[in-house]
């Protein structure tokens, strides 16, 4: 009997795994894996829950990665939810759930398809499954916690494909081969209160920040690159909090966003902005205070073999050829690019991480039909 | 018997007069100026007490006005004073309490002045006397309350004497000739909310933001005037309140503060301000929302016969020579100069609007002298 994805999605969607909770839903994996022949190992750390689930021999001349997570963002307003965001009720072709899109459904589709596969056509190599619970939070705990186990006991996928969600609007038409790399900054800039009637006895704040985030903001990163798009900087707050409109404040906070290509890494971002500051320093006499938190490098697997299997296999599917694209947030694709080459191919992700998140019930299938594509011509 | 200024400073500071209480100091004023020989109107409006006070003929050829306020501000935390802040304690030379220099003394010295200057040598002109309990808040029904009954009812000065602080550390070194005028604006760009990840689908207020206030901080108005010094505006605040590091704001606040002398009006300030919010759509694309605050106009009466007047009086009775001054914040000279010329001369404002505001005590004295010298030498 095959596995039916649609019904091990609704499955995943009923356990409420909001990160970090487990909700049941690794638990009933590994059961279906481990009754599928998988050798499955629990990789808990920090609290929260992932699963390593292969198929055939460790250390394997080829073995087959999925990535994915069973994690979900929280519900938002549970009023605001036309049905239970938990029930994975079906209603014109749609299943509705939080997680319906990003990423229960992906995670069905590729277990059902390994399943499946090493029964009816067992290969000659190794497929492996690391299935996180930990990548819609901060991701500390999740498939770094994976790979980290998985070096330690010599465990290795030769290639891996991340299942999350890829299509913009229809079936087919985007999968990734890399992403930008992403970074928040926090600036302080610090100067000296006074009264607003008398600006030269104080050392206003305002002016050097504005300074600093109309340069930041009006400067072009780069044009693009061969598989980027150009770098883009996002402004995203500036605040002082002073009510009075006769003082003029002592400090100022603004906050910037930075999605950046492979013309650049996190560090080289880092020295452009304390140039920033200094320049402001020397202008206005002010002390700025940085603080940057890394979300990710850019990355990208260039095309070539990998992309290529996965290109084929949705054109059979779908009869659309998909674009090889690295626009979007971050996916846990930034930390798996570090272990092997590794691209994402998923669902239509519209509705991720809205109200009624919800899921076209024939494109489930679809995609388990792509999955087992992939692994019957990688193995061929 | 002459009018002994420093009790009767210390019975107005003990009417607890915080705007936009009476607080009994306009009642006190009228029985003793009454009993002095002066026509004492009240002219209340929007619930607040104002005094009017004439000796002599209505219509004189010369009629010299006081103008002075009885209100206070709040006393703030009562745990941070060392002393009752209505209490008028006398403690080393100094007399302690709220309105104890801005400016119950100088309403003590003009009235004590006024009252004994008239009873010894009857003066051929008039001596009004203009009071207010609104000048520390809006000063919508405060001293413009009574420059308007007077309009109305053919009451007139020549010329007029505020009788605030003025003094920046010593007795007599400064006096006032004119005031800047002052202005408060509060701009909010809007623009377009978006995910800061794909910052070309979104219109994000803030980089014009920074460019608006850059601009307008990176201006200078002026390089000064002849009794001016130059124009000065103060970026207060700005604000946007976005917490959400991967979220575009709609919509960012500023609020600047603007400082300016005669070289400007407040309407040249906002068409100046129209044409920068015009060129900010133009080069972003947003839209600018602006509200204006006008304090007052600035003004200046020209250095002449009444500043020699006042100068010359000050100077026999402390020694100094005052400069004059145009620097600081509003009073109701503002208001004042649109009927006729106007100088402020005052005690030493030092601790206004602190805690333990305080005045020294021999200082009370010498303003009745001083204020009594201008009277005999204008009526001379």
């Amino acid at each position: 009997m095959p596995i039916n994805p649609v019904a091990l999605t609704a499955d995943l969607i009923r356990c409420p795994s909001v990160t970090p909770a487990e909700g049941g839903a690794l638990v009933l994996l590994e059961k279906l894996l481990t009754d599928g022949g998988f050798t499955c190992t629990r990789v808990d750390r920090g609290g929260i829950a992932n699963l390593y689930a292969r198929w055939g021999r460790q250390g394997a001349n080829r073995t087959f990665g999925f990535n994915g997570h069973t994690d979900v963002v929280p519900i938002g307003n549970r009023d605001d939810w036309s049905v239970d965001p938990f029930g994975a009720e079906i209603k014109d072709g749609f299943m509705y759930g939080r997680g319906a899109t990003d990423m229960k459904s992906g995670v069905a589709a590729f277990a059902a398809a390994a399943i499946d596969f090493v029964a009816d056509t067992p290969p000659d190599g190794a497929i492996v499954l690391a299935i996180t619970g930990d990548e819609e939070a901060d991701a500390l705990d999740g498939t770094t916690a994976l790979l980290d186990w998985m070096a330690t006991n010599n465990e290795a996928m030769t290639v891996c494909l991340v299942g999350e969600p890829t299509c913009p609007n229809e079936m087919g038409e985007t999968m990734k081969i890399g992403r930008r790399g992403s970074l928040t900054a926090w600036f302080t800039v610090r100067g000296e209160q006074g009264h607003s009637a008398y600006p030269h006895r104080a050392n206003n704040p305002l002016p050097a920040m504005a300074r600093l985030v109309d340069r930041l903001s009006s400067h072009a990163l780069d044009q693009g690159t061969d598989h980027f798009d150009p770098s883009t900087l996002a402004v995203v707050t500036i605040d002082t909090g002073n009510p009075a409109t006769n003082v003029i404040p002592a400090s100022c906070n603004a906050t910037v966003n930075v999605r950046f290509n492979d013309a650049h890494s996190s560090q080289s971002i880092i020295d452009w902005f304390a140039d920033e500051v200094a320049l402001i320093k020397d202008t206005f006499g002010v002390d700025t205070d940085m603080k940057v938190k890394v979300s990710g490098e850019s990355f990208v697997t260039p095309p070539g073999a990998l992309s290529d299997l996965v290109a084929k296999a949705v054109k059979a599917e779908t009869g659309r050829t998909p674009e090889l694209s690295t626009s979007g947030g971050t996916s846990d694709a930034r930390f798996v690019k570090d272990h092997c080459p590794v691209v994402e191919f998923g669902l239509v992700g519209k509705t991720m991480h809205q109200v009624d998140e919800r899921v076209a019930v024939d494109q489930i299938g679809q995609l388990k039909s792509i999955y087992t594509r992939i692994l019957r011509d990688y193995f061929a």
